[in-house]
């Protein structure tokens, strides 16, 4: 018998699509995900159903599940939680795989809506169907084009899958993915987790062709033991990162009053992940922060780190942020100062960092890296402002252009321009060298950037990352060194 | 005899300014530099100097400074390392009160650039004239309306001081906070310090009306004793916040290759920073969002902090912070929560964090905050999600902009209209409430804003703050109330 837990690909690739409560009023969480569907051009059928309704954005509106003839693949329901038993029962009929089931006013609240909620799993666990929440915000599946949260969000189709047992949190989290050019393979907002959980999540990621990294925000772990069993299996081929909401007393208090039930004990939670090699974040935007490491480098082999920076005090604060975090800056041997030596005045840093002393020369940054990727001293290299110094020329330029009667606007779009095309250029030769030697080379723009976190080059087997601070760049490297070690012992 | 070192008046807010390497040349400091003093729109007399040129921007040039018959409070150097002591000389035979001296090739180069910075120190203390720098990227005063840096940065005038040891550094948090909308006093590279130090700097800001915060980026400190001494004394009277660079071996390396001198032990002076109540920080970006809630918010009395979250996740996550930073997340005592929960449906959290179960009661929010501010068991509130939701809003809508050809433009537009007035209203309100309460409201947005963290109110006493992170947020809180206990003691 196929565990139906973790047998979820057509719940996020289904052939077709039922929205049950699809509306046409704005504000309900029936025309939310409705509307949110329609405009994401899932490719398969898609049938409303409201026995209020007859036609909705030009498609024919079913009163009941009962009247599609059609198969249907998955459910996501949004009626009132009284009206769901019914709905269920119909979905078993119709032979129904998966349902979302947005509705809130189960195990959440109260006895009487935990008695329902083990209604309505039995219910599907008779009919064979993949329960998925209660009291979620919903699902995103980027590579079947389905998108089926309330919020307009369109990350790019990648590889990171995120499970959340927030929806709010997981919802914000997707739309800042999607900002930063993070690709995702999937999305759960797993809600109470009365069928699905968390559990079955990481079985079915573990075989899921299209997500390589899988990031978590959990609060409560119902079966700690088959949790932390799963993941230090899966955690060897797809490397996992949580946060783990509930840490302190606070927390445990503030999550049991918005989920209903008590976290564990958090101190064997964290020693038991850190056994397995799950690397631990704190605060939500550092699950972003890691997907785009670990998704878009190569592993470091080891924990030694050559920095170029444009601009010495950067340089030393991160070199400062290495050391705290455990990573090396290993001293330059003389051939490799002389070797990039060549390239800059005399008067500079002769060191790790490698300080590029405001050099102009456009090579000279690119020759720094890849003389510290190629050195067997380090295995990894981080490079400050280089991306990013278009936003300083264009303030350079600001002036210029407001007080210079003289200075001809084509000769400084041109300039502008100059600094635009050298960073696709840099992007694209950095993409290039950690191919050739299989080391990453993480980015830090110093510069509010709207390109985002991660700039993809046609074709690269690895992606740029360029994070706006030297914390996130060092944060990321130790924790992809701490799980390369992992994956070693 | 005033110490002219910390009698830094006229270089600040000078009535006259000399470039010295004034020029055209885009891409030279004597252009980039002077470009930005007159695209700053200074309003005293501004005297370009180059023997080469005639006319700058419609301004007459002189060949030498003896050649201005005016007077010159502040003259900008940026002429190469060995025109400088004849320069100086020129200025002390004006009577020039200060000198930025833009010029590298000093003290941090080697034996003979260090010779070199020991003369024309001497120079200068013989004609008393305030040398900044040398190696200094330049001075922002914008109260005078003074943009002497090489980017076009304008920050909004306000009370926030910066001298940063490093001048790209303190160049690129500048422009962060110009979009952040921090409002700043001052901004010095101070370069070698070669002859005005950090001390220096710390006994000006004391006396200067117009700064209450001051913020450093520090790598080496020459006078320890005399650093530690003055902060806490000044610190008493404006709270002092510090980015040690230099802390691990690594950084120390960093420092010392690009600075030319060696930094102290890292451990006696962090100690002594915290016996002086000195804020200290780890990145460059929480001198930023420390600096944000200092200038804007009153001072908690205390640890003690109620959360008002719309959605539970972000709540728990906040606790968490709070309870790892040492900050009280108090229960709700009985009253509380009858008087929270009229608002609330049912099933509402009870408890703190209040969470608002996506109540979209516009009152609610405002309600809720209230009653947590005017209970004498919490000394500050955290507000998530509330400011930022128009972002989410906005995410909704367009779904149905892009599919329901019933949705009248209009109405959607006024939708969003609402709950950009919504947000506006509920910023104004906050810094109301925080007058009357006198506890500090830290907001948190979960979402990407172009409007900053800090959000004025015209009239205020204080001003909105609004982070992107919890993490921010609460870290700040955490060294406000430290503040507050020293202050106390």
């Amino acid at each position: 018998m196929v565990d139906i837990g973790s047998d979820l690909a057509r719940v996020f690739h289904p052939r077709s699509v039922a929205v049950v409560g699809a509306s046409a009023s704005f504000g309900k969480w029936g025309q939310m995900i409705f509307s949110n569907i329609v405009a994401g051009k899932f490719p398969g059928r898609i049938f409303p159903v409201n026995p209020k309704e007859t036609s909705l954005y030009g498609l024919k509106v079913y009163p009941r599940m009962q009247d599609i003839a059609e198969e249907i693949d998955l459910a996501i329901v949004t009626t009132p939680a009284a009206t769901v038993p019914g709905v269920l029962a119909a979905c078993g009929e119709k032979g129904v795989k998966g349902v979302v089931l947005i509705t809130s006013g189960f195990g959440e609240t109260d006895q009487a809506g935990k008695q329902l909620e083990r209604e309505i799993v039995a219910l599907c666990r008779a009919k064979r169907i993949r329960l998925i929440g209660p009291n979620t915000m919903g699902i995103l599946s980027p590579h079947s084009s389905l998108f089926a949260t309330g919020t307009h969000s369109r990350p790019r189709t990648g590889e990171v899958a995120f499970v959340s047992q927030s929806g709010n949190l997981g919802n914000q989290l997707i739309h800042w993915a999607e900002n930063q050019n993070i690709g995702i393979s999937l999305f759960a907002g797993s809600g109470n987790e009365a069928m699905i959980s968390c559990v079955d999540y990481l079985r079915y990621l573990e075989e899921d062709p299209r997500s390589r990294l899988i990031t978590l925000y959990l609060e409560n772990i119902a079966d700690g033991r088959a949790f932390l069993e799963t993941a230090v299996r899966v955690n060897r081929s797809k490397p996992i990162v949580v946060l783990k909401g509930g840490r302190t007393e606070a927390g445990m208090r503030a999550a049991a009053s918005h989920t209903g039930s008590m976290g564990g004990r958090d101190a064997i939670f964290r020693a038991a992940c850190r056994q397995a090699g799950v690397a631990l974040v704190n605060e939500p935007l550092e699950l972003l922060e890691l997907s785009a490491g670990f998704s878009s480098l190569p592993l470091p082999k080891g924990n030694r780190v050559g920095i170029v920076t444009l601009g010495g005090g950067w340089g030393v604060v991160t070199a400062d942020a290495c050391n705290e975090r455990g990573l090396q800056v290993p001293s330059l041997p003389d051939g490799m100062v002389a070797e990039i030596g060549r390239l800059l005045p005399d008067f500079w840093s002769r060191g790790n960092p490698v300080d590029l002393v405001g050099t102009r020369d456009l090579e000279v940054p690119l020759v720094a890296v890849e003389s510290l990727l190629k050195w067997d001293g380090v295995d990894s290299v981080i490079s400050l402002g280089i991306v990013g110094r278009v936003e300083m020329v264009r303030l350079l330029l600001q002036s210029t252009r407001e007080v210079d009667p003289q200075a001809q606007p084509a000769v400084l779009d041109e300039l502008e321009a100059m600094a635009e095309a050298y960073e696709v250029k840099y992007v694209q030769r950095i993409v290039e060298l950690m191919e050739r030697y299989e080391k990453p080379v993480l980015g830090v723009s110093l510069a509010r950037s709207d390109k985002g976190v991660v700039r993809s080059v046609p074709g690269g087997k690895y992606s740029g990352v360029f994070y706006q601070s030297p914390e996130s760049a060092v944060q990321t490297l130790a924790s992809m060194a701490a799980y390369a070690r992992f994956l070693e012992r």
